[in-house]
């Protein structure tokens, strides 16, 4: 039996930045596009060229190279040509290989919200379609409030979705808009709506509200559909949209799916999942869900006692899937081997070699754990995992050491009476046994302390002119009186290489400091600098 | 048509004691009981008395008034006599109306686990449910791992299900124990389950390993199933249980259930969902998910402009049920997406006054457009949002003013040789006219100057005293030297209250600063104090 090919949309950059609390910069919608690119989604949906300047300048210039690279835009208005509609025409000329049109598909909505005919709803899905397949783009429709729209008035949703499939539409898209449906209703709508229009050309977009997104996309499939819309981490309007790193591994994995299905995430991007989605989170700055199937870090964890037991004899007793298969690993409370074979993959990664059987494998497990435990997080800070592993097997040398560093923020009002904020450190460093103290003035407190630090290296200096840098995430960890800080700091070299380095303390200070030195040190390690 | 009766059972003080990070004392398991009985479950499953001392106590008295009190436990072992398995004895001294046993029904755990042939196990079984049922109690069983053993060997599933229940037991419960089973398979496999024990009998344990755990419930009510279990926000191990916080809104709200099933929750009960799920994570001191179905506080929160102002105008539109059902309420977030309808909505919440046609709401929406532009996001802080629009309409007194601040934090070795960093903050601020200068030690340098501001506030010293601050949040927008920092504060006072402010600079401590005199600020409209 062949698999039939279902296709993945992510709507992360366009649904996903109606999430309460996400704000997407242009650099946050690149990174997210290369996260994409690289788990093998077919649709990356970037945003709304036109609406802000954020998604226009996004639009700018094609940001994927494997996925389709598709603009989000409303479908014609009323009452203008098409070559008249601002919206659309701005849509048309984003640099994106396929767009993706909503349209309304409940009766209700067509007349309260738009105050048009229902013809006339026909007739601007036609018209919309025609005008984006004539300019050269692959078509896609949302059909809004479609299970909505088919419970009050069948035959206009149908006439909809038939419409925008004879129009030339790849896709159309029945979306679950207020996440009211549930996985019977879906399954007998999307059956119905496979009269009018092939599975292979209907696709599912699924919400939250009931806790349903994942069953409802599943549901659909069941009934035909062959295009899945979703999130990377259930991000989304309200509760989210459907869980896209949650669906990926139940179709690879279960045979349920597996055997009937094929999508375009290959088993080694599988494998990258529990990363990309906690960098993911790192990138948004929220905290990753402990709980969330597959990728979370308890996903596969299992109270001492005798469930543990019985995985140690037998993992297949307790646990559905590998959690190797997803990046994951088996959390218990007892010695295991998963860790340190994750280790010894990750010290490859990063370029550490070391011997399977080397005993300070274990030293340095212990040490991860312990530091882990205080609030470091080596999966977003390479680098400093690299440096923590070096300096555990006595491969980094001290190329500097700090003596003291003082930082000062005062607001006051200077000669002109304007109310300013000045910012000062002043650091002492020891190079070659030599002292060098070195003052700077920053934008803010780290900035200074960045500008003192980088000022005057000794003959260290060379090596660090180029570097910049390029991201600053702070997250409290605990809260109340007990936080800690945690703080990650992105640099980048000449050459547009870059790394993240982490630091942990009760003072953003202290932390942000202990990431800068970092940062510096490996910079000096990349670079062969001559050990002192 | 009459509405068949569903029954719910609670499993939170069990498998929800399961769940990493998760540890109930005696009082906290008290205390959940009672909200479990007053929230209208049919059954609340307190743990496994005689395994630990604090079960065995919390099983010393009955601690339910309305749901059947169910003590959990394993089904007799093999090679005693049931009067000599301590185990099982101790269950039945218990005091509980009903006793849940967990059986095993997969093959391959009997042989494995266990080590016994399979008419031994459901010879077990049966001897296991006579006891019970002859000590009075409502009996139950759990059969461990249905799905799995079923796709195993089904014959031998079914007839741990058929003893079961032709021993007397009122429920068989089917459990998904590895969460892995999909819907499709739930429903089909629960058909063949009810050949041999009738549906009205059948219940189902369903995991939330691939997200599904709230659709397989419903799934197994679909194919006849009538009681299942879950827990409060769906606690339980690896990725939890069937959230029953979903699920209950869900049966009483959605009419393709609500129409066909009734449960023993109340309309009130209802009503108090969104108040009892957060008030659960209160006490086992879990951050509440924002983003959970009905009761999250972003559950009925929409970014969107466009649908922002259909929904002010016909809230049917974008919501799929009335929040106010589950004790929720609706949030159109102010953000450059949003409009004037959303403005309003939100002055009406946070309670302040204007009418629909009040010329400066123009002004507000301009600035509050322009300082999001800066960074500023409202959406995250409505005690930020109230004083903005409060100054704009010329409704928030200066209470003091802040002549300047400084702050320092410096790292050096002490006198024992220790390097150690301390800061510190001197405040200057004028209150009714006279200066009051204030400095403080702190962990770092936000919390210096947040113990030096309110060390002395004059007059309004006892409005503050009980402020405390409950959470920091920072961010960095734009990254690079461009980098803009926004920081959230969350504070709370003595009873409880809690309220959000924000804060936008380049440099993080007069953003922090910023948040921190919001928050005072607040604290003192909050309290009606007088205005100088």
């Amino acid at each position: 039996m062949t698999c039939e090919r279902v296709y993945l949309f992510d709507t992360t950059l366009r649904d996903g930045a109606q999430t309460a609390g996400v704000d997407f910069t242009l650099a946050d919608k690149i990174a997210v596009a290369k996260l994409l690119d690289g788990l093998g989604v077919d649709y990356v949906e970037g945003g709304y060229p036109g609406a802000n300047p954020t998604d226009t300048e996004f639009f700018a210039e094609k940001r994927t190279t494997r996925a389709a690279f598709t603009a989000f835009g409303m479908a014609k208005r009323s009452g203008r040509s098409v070559s008249n509609d601002p919206g659309l025409q701005g849509l048309l000329q984003a640099a994106a290989d396929a767009c993706c049109f909503v349209a309304k598909a409940w009766d209700f909505h067509v007349r309260e919200a738009l105050g048009v005919t229902l013809d006339e709803n026909l007739a601007q899905i036609r018209e919309t379609v025609d005008s984006s397949v004539a300019a050269g783009r692959e078509t896609l429709v949302d059909c809004e409030h479609f299970f909505d729209g088919y419970k009050a008035n069948s035959d206009f949703a149908l006439a909809c979705a038939r419409t925008a499939y004879e129009a030339g539409a790849r896709w159309v898209v029945l979306c679950d808009t207020n996440g009211g449906t549930t996985p019977e209703e879906i399954s007998e709508i999307v059956t119905a709506a496979s009269a009018v229009v092939p599975g292979t050309c209907l696709g599912i977009h699924a919400h939250d509200d009931m806790g349903l997104a994942v069953a409802n996309s599943l549901a659909a499939l069941g009934a035909g559909a062959r295009h899945i819309q979703g999130t990377l981490n259930g991000l989304g309007e309200r509760c989210g949209n459907a869980n896209l790193i949650t669906l990926i591994p139940t179709l690879k994995l279960k045979p349920a799916y597996a055997d009937r299905y094929e999508i375009g995430v290959g088993d080694e991007a599988l494998e990258g999942l529990a990363s990309l989605s906690r960098s993911f989170d790192e990138l948004v700055n929220r905290t990753s869900n402990r709980y969330a199937p597959y990728v979370g870090a308890n996903a596969f964890a299992t109270k001492a006692g005798i469930h543990a037991s019985a995985i140690v004899k037998n993992p297949r007793t307790y646990e559905h899937v590998d959690p190797e298969r997803v990046g994951n690993h088996r959390r218990l409370l007892i010695s295991d081997q998963g860790g340190r074979s994750n280790l010894l993959a990750e010290l490859a990664r990063v370029g550490v070699e070391i011997e399977r059987d080397d005993p300070r494998l274990v030293d340095l497990l212990e040490l991860i754990k312990k530091r882990e435990a205080q609030g470091y997080a080596y999966e977003g800070a390479d680098a400093s995992f690299a440096l923590l592993a070096r300096r555990t097997l006595g491969r980094a040398p001290d190329f500097f050491s700090v003596e003291s560093f003082r930082v000062m923020v005062e607001r006051r009002h200077n000669a002109l009476g304007e109310l300013v904020t000045v910012s000062e450190a002043v650091v002492k460093v020891v190079v070659d046994g030599e002292p060098l103290i070195t003052a700077a003035e920053g934008i803010g407190p780290v900035n200074a302390l960045d500008v003192a630090l980088r000022k005057d290296l000794g003959r260290y200096q060379p090596f660090i002119a180029d570097l910049r840098l390029t991201d600053y995430k702070v997250r409290i960890l605990n809260g109340g009186t007990e936080a800690i800080t945690r703080v990650l700091i992105e640099s980048m070299d000449g050459e547009g290489q870059s790394w993240t380095t982490i630091g942990v303390s009760p003072n953003i200070i202290d932390a942000s400091f202990e990431a800068l030195i970092d940062s510096v040190t490996y910079r000096l390690l990349k670079a062969d600098a001559p050990a002192p």
